[in-house]
């Protein structure tokens, strides 16, 4: 049973087919501005796709709030997809069964299924890129939420009095431990003087310090990088932490743009997070594990959800 | 069917007979010192209980982390009961079938099943106490998470930098919405000269100003008060929206202590969390629902997980 999954960012769409467990083909074009050419370029991407092999679903992962009937109820990052009733568009166009969930959720179930968690029933996908997404799964199923808008974790105030979110709020989780939150700590780090390779990599002005620039920094070995990435690693774990204690997951996996660095990021983080959870002492560790599907976790996260879809449907 | 259910209590053990959905018999004791008495006590507690009526299983909420064994693995405010595998020697000395859960989790089955909540499948309870408990029930199921650890919501941290907390970590939740942290708010509320009649009902030392003070003078309708509670009642609602963003709960259902200041609390909790989820405008409204099954919604929670699983044995 071959099943197509796309995960449609702010600036591609890569669509994927899955075969049984693996992927037989990939294709990917810019995302479009518009509404109407966004429903054309996926479908677009489902016809490439299924030139070659039978689809029987489609599963899509949008960024933002995804509603129950696959409606982009908020897309802060894909203006052209506000309110768009991606499921339904898709399906009157393709002939077959859509699933649309949000991206995180759909990465989440991806590399539960089939990647770094497999095998594992209770696991919380933190994607860190320039905000963060999440997604949670608990006891095999994927928790959606009364509205399908569950795993909003970047929004989590973990800092009443931190720094403006565009959501509206102060101190949200993402401010932080995201790309954008790197890069606001490694400015700090720049100005006190304490960052110079990280400035000299951003060509001279600390400004222009962005968290690429530690990521850079840090691969080379830099002191002053990998203690920048320590600071932003305790801030990662503190939002595990608070996860950890509301949902008790046996694995967090760690994807998204940031998951790049590698162990340079992952062990401090780990070291960070260990004795923060409620009984510490009484549990037994969670693991702390980098996302393995890459950028394909989101559609082949995606495409599982279109086939289970069809497994219920008893295709 | 009656089924029994406990709330063992740091200072108390009450337990309920549920027929049906009725409370038909009810008996407390005071929680004892030692684990062999606490045992002894339960199982006096269920011995009386059963007297009148024939118990069919026995379902108790204890403090702390309860693994899925029956075991209390952490249970800093149960000194008797730490470590101690309650399910086992229950049903050892009962001969009945025993279920142990984290008690606000049995809370928030109590309240679905029968209580604030009836009807709903997304909940999430918060109990207001000296600390903050929590349990969370999405599309119908508990959710206890890889270890029944989950819905340890009080040790959330929303502020880094924020007063120490007994478990070792700053700015835990519960130090800033439980009746401590309301306690807390009062204190530098009456330090700053503006607790004028909570300071009185405290007996006129700023020092001796407890959280049942500014509800007390609440109660009378004391503007300041009301103050020191609408701050209180946002750092609530801080909480509720991160578990809101994180959960996607359509109810959550407050109970606790705390809960007793009725509308006084839960009017600015609703003021203050509108608005604060991620997508509020493109959401529909979260309902904050007072427990309705007071003191006993634990004990009551306690015995619908009892009947529940002699459902699952087919009994």
């Amino acid at each position: 049973m071959a099943v197509c999954g796309i995960d449609l960012g702010g600036t591609k769409c890569l669509g994927v087919v899955l075969d049984g467990e693996q992927v037989v083909a990939e294709h990917r074009v810019p995302t479009p501005r518009t509404a109407g050419d966004l429903v054309a370029a996926l479908v677009d991407v489902v016809d490439v796709l299924r030139a070659g092999t039978s689809v029987e679903a489609v599963g899509v992962g949008a960024p933002g709030l995804v509603d129950r009937a696959g409606v982009l109820r908020a897309a802060p990052n894909l203006a052209a997809g506000d309110g768009l009733a991606v499921g339904r568009e898709l399906e009157d166009r393709l002939g077959v069964p859509v699933v649309v969930d949000n991206d995180a959720t759909c990465a989440a179930w991806g590399e539960t299924r089939l990647g770094a968690a497999r095998g594992r029933s209770h696991v919380v996908m933190v994607t860190l890129g320039t905000g963060i997404g999440g997604g949670i799964v608990a006891g095999g199923r994927i928790e959606r939420g009364a509205n399908g808008f569950g795993g909003e974790i970047g929004h989590m105030v973990v800092d009443p009095r931190g720094p403006l979110c565009p959501c509206g709020r102060r101190g949200c989780w993402e401010r932080f431990a995201s790309g954008s939150g790197l890069g606001m700590l490694a400015r700090e780090a720049a100005h006190a003087g304490t960052a110079a390779r990280v400035v000299e990599l951003a060509g001279g002005d600390p400004e222009d310090v962005r968290g690429e620039h530690v990521s850079a920094a840090a691969a080379e070995g830099d002191g002053e990088a990998l203690d920048v990435l320590g600071g932003f690693a305790w801030w990662v774990a503190v939002g595990l932490a608070n996860l950890g204690n509301i949902v008790d997951p046996e694995a967090f996996v760690i994807g998204g743009g940031l998951v790049g660095a590698g162990e340079a990021l992952l062990a401090p983080v780990r070291r960070a997070f260990a004795g923060m959870l409620e009984g510490a002492s009484r549990r037994p560790p969670v693991a702390i594990l980098a996302a393995a599907l890459g950028e394909r976790c989101g559609a082949v996260g995606a495409a599982c959800m279109a086939a289970d879809g069809l497994t219920a449907l008893g295709s």
